[in-house]
């Protein structure tokens, strides 16, 4: 089954998030995001813009392109 | 020098594109990009959405993750 992209890089988001030990909650404020926007991006209903892939990034403290690996 | 995610995204794009052999208008039209618009990719004045950047990989006929690779 093809994932889109969006919703590849959710599962990424939640799986890296998760790792770090964040809720949700905490993760989406740490991020300046409201929790519902980090729950539509960690299910791929947001198309985010590169701006908001870095903050994602800074905010798991990983490369940027950890969040895409084999993606 | 500290360049943003955008500025080397996109010259991570004109590298690739350059590989490619595509010029930026051909590549442009490739994407259905209007060619100003590539040329703000390239030199990371756009913000790009994550659709967008699924659209540049399958035209650079690459995994997304390679336009990421080390940044």
């Amino acid at each position: 089954m093809y994932l889109s992209l969006r919703k590849r890089f959710g599962q990424r988001v939640r799986e890296l998030r998760k790792s770090a030990g964040f809720t949700q909650e905490a993760f989406a404020d740490r991020c300046g995001y409201v929790r519902a926007y980090m729950s539509r991006i960690e299910t791929g209903g947001a198309n985010l813009s590169m701006d908001a892939i870095e903050t994602l990034a800074a905010a798991l403290n990983v490369p940027v392109s950890k969040l895409f690996e084999n993606l």
